[in-house]
């Protein structure tokens, strides 16, 4: 039993043989019997909606440089993935890519139009769709540029942080009504083999969709994480397509059209096309499931280590596919890998949160995860996907702005200075 | 196939045995092919943290009228669970019990000192706690007073919502560090059996916790639904108990001290000893897990239907014990009931939402439902646990102020008016 009086001495000594853990420099100085008074009283009523400490500025970046892209898109904002903790995203930190201005619309006066190729168009008012069979379901939703070279080659350093390079992603709770419900309300006239997705924004936002994918999983959604839609998320309504590229998942949805054709709007392909050297010169126009992809975000890029010692080195995973079934680590660039601890809640085509403890030497190292998921997809290295997709150097992945689906592991170097650094090409 | 232009008239005839729901009067009116122009832009850049939709006023409101308990209590809120959609219910919108006035922690002074009966007395920064293997998971917080008669005896109205009513109730997505975790740094003497937990704020809020169950499950947390607490909810960490009453889940946690016998700490005793007939002239002092419990969110008191026809009822489900295994609900006064559907995401001591298809008629009925966890446990009608806690009139509940853990079923009176009223005591 050991004194009082020895606290930080004995932690340090006796820290990894006694816990189990691989703990060496955490900070545990005091050992006086009575907490020390480092609370500051400011006497405050209750808190209004939105308001957080004033400690905490964690918040959205611009996912461009003011002036790029700026004459083609609305807000395009990333999340802080390195200060997210568990799955849930926080609505007010989500991901935004839109194309143009956001509506401010009545829920009073909004409808949902089906119409095309159905027995009878119907159109539904906000109250409508919370009258019908709900559901409500964790899934991620992912920008289909996010990570891609092309789209963060503007980037000159390589102090840049997950927010910058991958924050184009983001996991909620969605609520809502399955399009299945609505369209036994409206029925399917036969040949009715695709959708054609409206958004009531300036641009009219306008998107296809395949009727099998409809039928399966898709949500026309009106809550997230238990509150209404963000304006910027879609508010009051928007189309939530589990697992495939976010653009599928049309904001401010006001109407829905049965076709017997796939539709190309010019929202699917000027900018949505891909475009890849295995493509040769042709580009690809339908591309749906986000491929399986894990994530370091602490330690991650911009941050600095206070000191040797033990971390827990935490991260997310997901996969357009379903479950995530395995996440691997490495701390030493690849060479050996470690499987990670799957921390729950685990949900289908959600972000999946990973952890290993980890025992920091001071050396310099790279961190790197992979995931597997449950079709056994492995998320590859970076040379892995260069062959597959025909990128020879890394100015071919810088110059090809629509090599969309990027799933390389993200590299973290840590310095021997305690910083960390992209290391996705080094 | 039905012709574009019927679309209304064949809806409401056929609704129910095309679409296999009992769809009624959804009021789906339009059936022009192209979408009417009901939006309104007003272009706008990124939204501000914190900002919502200006249609969208959800808020909590406060537990007890003004002047009520003021002398003794900080602030008090009720969580809107009316509008609550899914299972996680919004940071903003958790419902507050405070004892008095909230710290304006700075994260860098922030020490977490745990001490008494460990081998290592040891004091923890924020980010040492970062540091330390965390899990995420989604529970909820219940106040032990919430739904109790006596606690809103002074509402008059039998137009009370369950907000009013019941919305000491939320649940979050927690991150943070088992304290299991942190007591194998520390160590643990022989003899230190329970817990003394410290709060920051001015009225130093203190409570007492068995050493098995801060060994089992209890966590140390900073992350509330992707984010850091909100100051209200404990900011910048606090301890999470979960299925055990909200007192021991204490805010703004600064020192635990391993003791060898439970305390009788102020808070613990003055405001949250149990009293009750069946008790006779004895107090109840040490009172844990939060019973089984459901609520019908909506429809529910207060709210008004638009019409006869379809609706899905959809409440909240929960129990201190682990899952919700079952939820019934009548839509006659208790005479028949039906099986809900238990809507996934389902976690262990989590809220859990479930859902029933109805179609109303227009008459007058009452609408309740009853919970059945993983235990076998029953949720009891009033009448049940009248006679088990010996309690025989309305006022004898009402004047009951410590009469905690209420989980009567909870009846709503839908009125051939379309008003829905509190029923529980008619």
């Amino acid at each position: 039993m050991g004194s009082n009086r020895t606290g930080r001495r004995r932690f340090l000594e006796r820290g990894v043989a006694m816990a189990g853990l691989a703990v060496g420099a955490v900070r545990t100085a005091s050992s006086q019997e009575s907490a020390p008074e480092t609370r500051e009283v400011n006497p405050k009523g209750p808190y209004a909606y939105g308001e957080r400490s004033r400690f905490v500025t964690s918040g959205r970046t611009n996912d461009y440089p003011k002036g790029v892209f700026q004459g083609m898109f609305g807000p395009r904002q990333n999340a802080p993935l390195q200060d997210v903790a568990g799955i849930i995203t926080p609505a007010p930190l989500h991901f935004v890519r839109s194309h143009s201005t956001l509506p401010d619309t009545d829920p009073q006066k909004y409808r949902l139009l089906i119409h095309g190729l159905v027995d009878r168009p119907l159109d539904f008012s906000l109250e409508d769709l919370k009258r019908l069979p709900s559901e409500s379901r964790i899934h991620f939703l992912e920008c289909q540029g996010n990570s891609s070279p092309g789209h963060h080659a503007h980037r000159k350093s390589d102090f840049a942080t997950v927010q910058d390079l991958h924050g184009g992603t983001s996991c909620s709770e969605w609520t809502g009504v399955p399009l299945s419900v609505l369209f036994k309300e409206t029925g399917l006239k036969k040949g009715g083999t695709w959708l054609v997705s409206e958004g009531a924004d300036a641009g009219r936002y306008t998107y296809t969709l395949p009727i099998a994918k409809a039928l399966d999983d898709v949500m026309v959604v009106y809550g997230q994480n238990g509150e209404a839609l963000r304006p910027d998320q879609g508010y009051p309504v928007r189309l939530l397509v589990p697992g495939w590229e976010g653009p599928y998942s049309v904001k401010w949805l006001r109407q829905i059209k049965v076709v017997d054709q796939p539709y190309m709007a010019w929202d699917e392909a000027i900018q949505h096309s891909i475009s890849r050297p295995d493509l040769g010169d042709k580009s690809r126009w339908y591309h749906f499931e986000m491929p399986v992809k894990s994530l370091i975000t602490r330690p991650s890029g911009g941050q600095t280590l206070p000191g040797r010692g033990f971390y827990e080195i935490s991260g997310l995973a997901w996969s357009g596919a379903g479950v995530v079934r395995r996440v691997e680590v490495s701390t030493d660039g690849g060479r050996t890998w470690k499987d990670a601890k799957i921390q729950g809640p685990v949900h289908r085509k959600a972000h999946t949160r990973f952890t290993l403890p980890w025992s920091w030497d001071g050396s310099e190292v790279v961190l790197l995860s992979r995931a597997t998921d449950e079709r056994s997809e492995v998320q590859p290295s970076l040379d892995e996907l260069s062959k597959r997709w025909g990128f020879s150097t890394k100015e071919t992945w810088e110059t090809a702005d629509h090599a969309f689906h990027f799933n390389a592991t993200q590299r973290w170097r840590v310095m021997g200075d305690r910083s960390i650094h992209d290391a996705m090409w080094s």
